[in-house]
């Protein structure tokens, strides 16, 4: 028995998300013969609106329905200090703490060879722009602890040298409720490295 | 920063499906955000078209495009065996086995008190139809084997007593690759009494 057609393709759609293998994709378009209707004329609305209205704000390049982003709107926000992320759902992290007053910059992506990402891909241009004419005090680069995500962090602070500004990096360190044992041993080293006082 | 709002109805859409829980639905739903304008107006029709073109099998119940599937307008299938389903995805993985030359019958469910499925909700008399026109000879149970499943194919042998029709169930036991010590004990239990000489 061949898989339907329509079926075919919407396996293929769910298959394109990411973590998601052929196996869920199966499950997730036949689950979608069972929902009702309307809830498929919604999902399916959802789709095509969220790539209608969303889009990348015209100041950090984080994603927004509005021309400027909710913080860069936010006058109450530091200018001063500046948080670069290397995408738009990093800043969700970092908002959910709820202790951050400063702003954004959103990258775009990581330097890397293999995907082919090159400086002139990410938005480093924008923020140098930020940092002169908002006179922020400090960057701090919050890309991924992975090797791309350090190379992006180390071409980035050697860039802003140039520029009267401080460049802080995110902490390296053991996760919070982990076990010793379970680390590995480069978050270990790291984490005796930049051992504090207490 | 609150969610957007076309971000957050589709998460709410992703949600629906099953084993996808608010966490994945976000990450989904910020992947559509990166997908290419023409991948996401495929996937908002796909899903349009698989609740348009998708229906049950007017003999077997099962999904198909056409008024009736693949398998039933098939002559070269044995029509005097039935094996029958839960669900139409149990159609496929039989399918895939490539060793069953019979036809199927889908119940559309299992009995649940719980979640008020009773018998008049399951296809049934469709069933007893078939056995009486198409002189069926064996009816092969293969509900799943949880309680609902069990209740289920029990409740489907006593109704097709009075039919003159071999009812069989699959058989329990260990499941192929597995290690014993890793089988729960019911499941060895349910293989020991079914053992077989060799």
């Amino acid at each position: 028995m061949k898989e339907l057609k329509s079926v075919s393709k919407l396996i293929e759609s769910f298959s394109r998300l990411p973590g998601v293998g052929h196996k869920s994709a199966e499950k997730m378009a036949y689950s979608v013969l069972e929902l009702e209707d309307e809830d498929v004329e919604m999902f399916s609305d959802a789709l095509k609106e969220v790539k209608r209205n969303v889009h990348h704000c015209s100041i950090c390049g984080t994603y927004t329905e509005d021309d400027v982003c909710e913080i860069c709107g936010d006058d109450n926000r530091d200018k001063t200090k500046i948080i670069v992320v290397s995408y738009p759902k990093d800043v969700a992290s970092f908002e959910k703490l709820g202790v951050y007053s400063g702003r954004y910059h959103v990258l775009g992506g990581v330097l890397s060879a293999v995907n082919g990402v090159g400086i002139n891909d990410l938005n480093i241009s924008d923020l140098q722009k930020r940092i002169k004419e908002d006179g922020v005090k400090e960057i701090i680069i919050a890309t991924n602890p992975t090797t791309e995500g350090e190379t992006t962090a180390l071409y980035l602070a050697r860039i802003l040298e140039k520029e009267n500004v401080e460049v802080t990096r995110l902490a390296y360190g053991l996760p919070m409720g982990g076990h010793l044992e379970y680390a590995d041993s480069l978050t270990l080293s790291k984490a005796l490295e930049g051992r504090k006082k207490i």
